[in-house]
């Protein structure tokens, strides 16, 4: 391929099947590949600006259902089914049993603790003094600092400025509401915004950069597990005892002990998450429902609690402190994906609560089975049956 | 609801596209709603045994094309054309615009360190002398247990087991090669054979689980970013001063100031990467290639390490220690994704280093291109323009 | 030894040489050892209840000199001698070789940016929406939870409650200002007030403790990284080429290269401070002025952060955001710790940010010293001439 | 102070009465204060050379008796007194409190799992390629590093070396068994020997540090909880349901839900150690027998796993990773802490590991008592009644 040789792209018309075509016969004039497949796709191109740039197709994910999922939220409430895009063999099929053992519990009970979107600027100067004495200037100026952000957003609210000085910088940490949006982009502008208003209005020697990574956008860390990035959810169910040993073919206690054990190794290991694997279920229904996927990485953090019960029932629960979901804005509005949140009831405004505690939902349903699965020598066996071997 | 009414499914012929409408149907009717775009597939779902249950339809998620990107890899050599499939507006333009920069400098030079993939069992003794006991004796016998792990794969071969002891639990993790395959399903059949022998062989009163959560499947971990889960793979590239300055619009001694502050951030975050944004990278790559997508959540930890130096040239590199990738098994062979595959040249065997380069070059285009807009002031406007307001 | 024989006590006069003699000589009888320097202690027993139980003498722990130091900072201003209780070889000599290049610098500028002391007790409901309202519930009543807590101290002020919640439990990080106390005493016997009011006022079913372990007392923690337990305090000191390379023999490009090698080092490590030892300096000034050693662990946390000037100059500061001190109280009333105290001019009151300005001051004295001396290859050397072959 | 008025320092004979008696004066003289207990010490000076400089007497810190303390290791064997230096009151009251149910309970099981000192050095190369290359061959020489390390100590032996690429840079930790000395500068020496040897076999441009921070000497970090350094050593105990509730008036199944969520806390916080206070018991051990302070920092990481058996009886165990003892070389020949050495029967050559033992049976003792403390309302009281007001 030579320099010259660019994608194909058009200034006037780029979001069309046309020029989708062109670049795929681009594609396989200079990889010497066929693109048969990724041609085929019922989605309008017209609808695409803002989620894609270079359009050529789209990528198939294989969407199963799972459930029905007996949900006792403040927003979600009642049997729901739940779509996954996967192409992990037994996911559905594991998931699917968990839901069926929780329906048969009463279901899960699912709280909404809050919900916040960050943008972290940086403010650097030439000493930690002129940085402290920023960081008071700021807590001084919030209510101007907040007219500014909200000036760019009818939904974006700024709720509160944590700050942490290390060495000449001061790093600021702007907490929003989003409504029904994820929101890094409105939080981003808004933050931008707010930059600009400080910097004409707080004189000195300083630079900034709007983030200084104290966001982690995009990825996990310790500070998103203590500080609520997107939504803090929390599922819970007890099930009892002998519906564990009928359905699961598990003891609660032995259960229980195992899961002591994984607790203990993942401290050691410095895990993100000390339950069995939240990311499978949130990856499978953020791809679904138009999710930003990327977003997984901080989603899956987390923190699984369970407990013994006197009568050796067993409580478990999960808490997600970081899932950055939404129902409007991002991919939710494209055919297949809106199809999927209507599924759940949850396309549109007033909804992205409501889609929180299905997910949380949905991950306790599977950490549950692979709990089980694991111990009953299940895991293998039906991995052997309805996984390709990899 | 009710109980009775179950997802409908077949036990001779579930993989059709009339159990598929079944479903959609069943669906329609207990949601309210329609499903127009997910019926509209151009897969067979006679190849989806192994990827997915009570399938329904698929997810179409778009698909842009980025690129072209010099690589100057060991196993990936040349211009690649990088297909990733996202909702994110500004995405592939925001890569493409840093593989533009790289192929001016000369491209990205990748390099795979290692490639390992783990399952972890735990075996829990009566005191911590006896896990310690157990410990030596799995030492001193690798041989059989290797042995034992090796007849139920012709691919997968066990290199070497870490141990730790903690109270009177004694940890394992068994480290594979897997050839092509991403490989947790083949080491956890593997390892289930290890321990099932193990159990007849070593005597005694204990109990073990296979997965005592040390090999933190699904989850990112310190772990993973010490002992390879998956391939270690670094890339790097030297961008000249000019170039970015006249390409990006940022001077390197800004750019790598920017850095440290969003170095020292991620440290008093406890990220799990102090780059950017490797995971909007990696997320769409993997959808776009059938890659399991769950596995973004290893995958996207890493370090970015950078130099300013004394020419005022800018080294810039990423290093990923836990990439889980795989060009055969999982969803590699679906249509969409086998294309997009084919595209890189990483179809089927002998192709996962391949891949794995290709992914960690296109991180660094990523990371290049958005630290340079923070920078620039383009971040928010490009947004603006491309992305829908979130 | 047999069970009747336990360790003399008196329960009128415990606090004299007749009973520590009485106990020294149990142990020699039953260890079969002299205790001939045990014995040998200036102190007056009188003055030891709250310092020790079963008091039989004192450890003799070797005082050096450091200095003089120059530090700039808002409480301590001059140059400071620094006493250093030790045992390891060349600490001493090494921190004075930083602190004569500081001097000859202009010296060390300090800042502290806060002060607040934890106790942190949980609270465990029936389900996590009951331990969400009690959050809500607390946050209304935060008047009458910090005059509850107020009533046991005249020193100690509630500034702020920090809230988790994780399952079913709601975890509370009470926060005080403790003037100049270190206050873990005092915040508990206040959060235990506090508590007692809460159950009083507060209905339902529920359990509380004292502790969740979020206040994360005596270890280090991401949480004490984030949220200052002690004294957040900052040195910085610009370091000109020139002073380095006659002083040290090191040049300031190589010291800043090899600081980015460590500060990578420390990511992968997942280390609590990525500057050279820390813990060295606060260890032995903790010793010599009557800290509470087992502090250490907090206090060594932090965050190294240096910048190569345009000019070459050498930007280098470190950022303790957990540094435990008190200038009152604990072991700071006793002889030789009141007299190293003296000598920084920080006994008693309004002393506490003087005396965390000395610490980290010495602390950055200590980390320039270590960190040029393994570069210019002095570091085995001079442990060589001045410690003890460990 | 003048830039001229140095600290006096004699090159002939420094370490005797007189310069430490010049020295105080000089002290006395610059900051106005009296040193009358400082001076008050019974070490004859010249025992110092290899422990401090610049000498001016001692800290004098307040040793009590704690125990009998019944431990059945493989090393330590029988009934300890234990000695702790603190001035923290309630410790020692409280760790006898410990020990008390410990020993009516039969006594701690400790195990030694295994020894390690390390030190990490690192090298630099201009690609990834070369680092990667340079492992392989550092691999591949294995014996002749180990030849020039092992030239400068008879004692230490250096098992294995660790490798991580992270960008261009190869980092190497050589673990090193140190006989009776906890052994950082013997390692030192040893590596630097080695790299020496390496510097002048393996050609080709790049550059080396000594420590590139993957040894985090002298800070905690997640390296040390899985990579022994110092002693892995596991201390257990099983206590009968009667025992706690008659000594500790506790109920066994309320101090494990009381665990249970500080395990949660801890893990929420990101904390070293998921215990109560690991730091309190072996700070006061290091100081009274001369370990060094410093250490307290690794040594006080680990993990604390409990268990609610069937009948009610509860098991109880800490596991240090990273404990950092020796009984040869540092203070331990001082005459205090030799004493105190002796007391335990741990002075001297082969001597380590029980020493090792000692600590952990210890730590147990205190957080056994520590987590019924706080659960029978005891601790607010106790510290009321023995500690000081901080």
């Amino acid at each position: 391929m030579t320099e010259r040789e660019r994608i194909p792209r058009s200034k006037d018309n780029d979001y069309s099947t046309d020029w989708a075509t062109q670049r795929r016969e681009f594609i396989e004039r200079h990889c010497g590949t066929k693109l048969d497949h990724v041609s085929r796709y019922s989605i309008d191109p017209q609808l695409l600006p803002g989620n894609i740039e270079n359009f050529i197709g789209v990528a198939q994910v294989p969407l199963g259902i799972a459930g029905p999922l007996r949900i006792n939220g403040e927003y979600a409430s009642g049997d729901f089914l739940i779509p996954m895009a996967t192409t992990e063999g037994t996911l559905v099929a594991s998931y699917s049993r968990g839901m069926r053992a929780i329906s048969e519990c009463g279901g899960v009970k699912t709280t909404v603790v809050e919900q916040f979107m960050q943008r972290a600027p940086a403010f650097v100067f030439t000493d930690a003094r002129e940085a402290r004495e920023f960081g008071a200037w700021v807590e001084n100026h919030f209510a101007e600092i907040k007219a500014a952000a909200e000036s760019t957003t009818r939904i974006g609210k700024l709720t509160h400025i944590q700050q942490w000085s290390v060495a000449r910088t001061r790093y600021l940490r702007f907490n929003y509401t989003t409504g029904d949006a994820a929101g890094q982009n409105m939080v981003s502008k808004a933050t931008y915004a707010a930059c600009l208003w400080i910097k004409s209005a707080y004189k000195g020697s300083y630079r900034y950069q709007l983030s200084g990574n104290m966001d982690t956008d995009k990825k996990h860390s310790h500070m998103n597990m203590l500080h609520t990035r997107g939504t803090r959810v929390i599922a819970e169910t007890v099930f009892p005892r002998e519906t564990l040993q009928r359905l699961m073919g598990v003891d609660t206690r032995q259960l229980w002990e195992a899961r002591n054990i994984s607790n203990t190794g993942a401290m050691l290991a410095g895990a993100a998450y000390n339950g069995p694997h939240s990311a499978n279920g949130i990856a499978a229904l953020f791809i679904a429902t138009g999710q930003d996927e990327a977003n997984v990485v901080e989603s899956h953090g987390g923190l699984v609690v369970s407990e013994l019960l006197g009568n050796g029932d067993y409580y478990f629960s999960i808490t997600l402190p970081s899932l950055i979901v939404g129902t409007f804005g991002g991919g939710t509005a494209l055919p297949t994906q809106r199809e999927c949140l209507e599924m759940l009831g949850c396309n549109g405004k007033d909804k992205a609560k409501k889609f929180a505690e299905i997910v949380a939902a949905t991950v306790l349903a599977g950490d549950i089975s692979l709990a089980c699965a694991v111990l009953a020598g299940d895991w293998v066996s039906s991995h052997e049956k309805m996984g390709r071997n990899r």
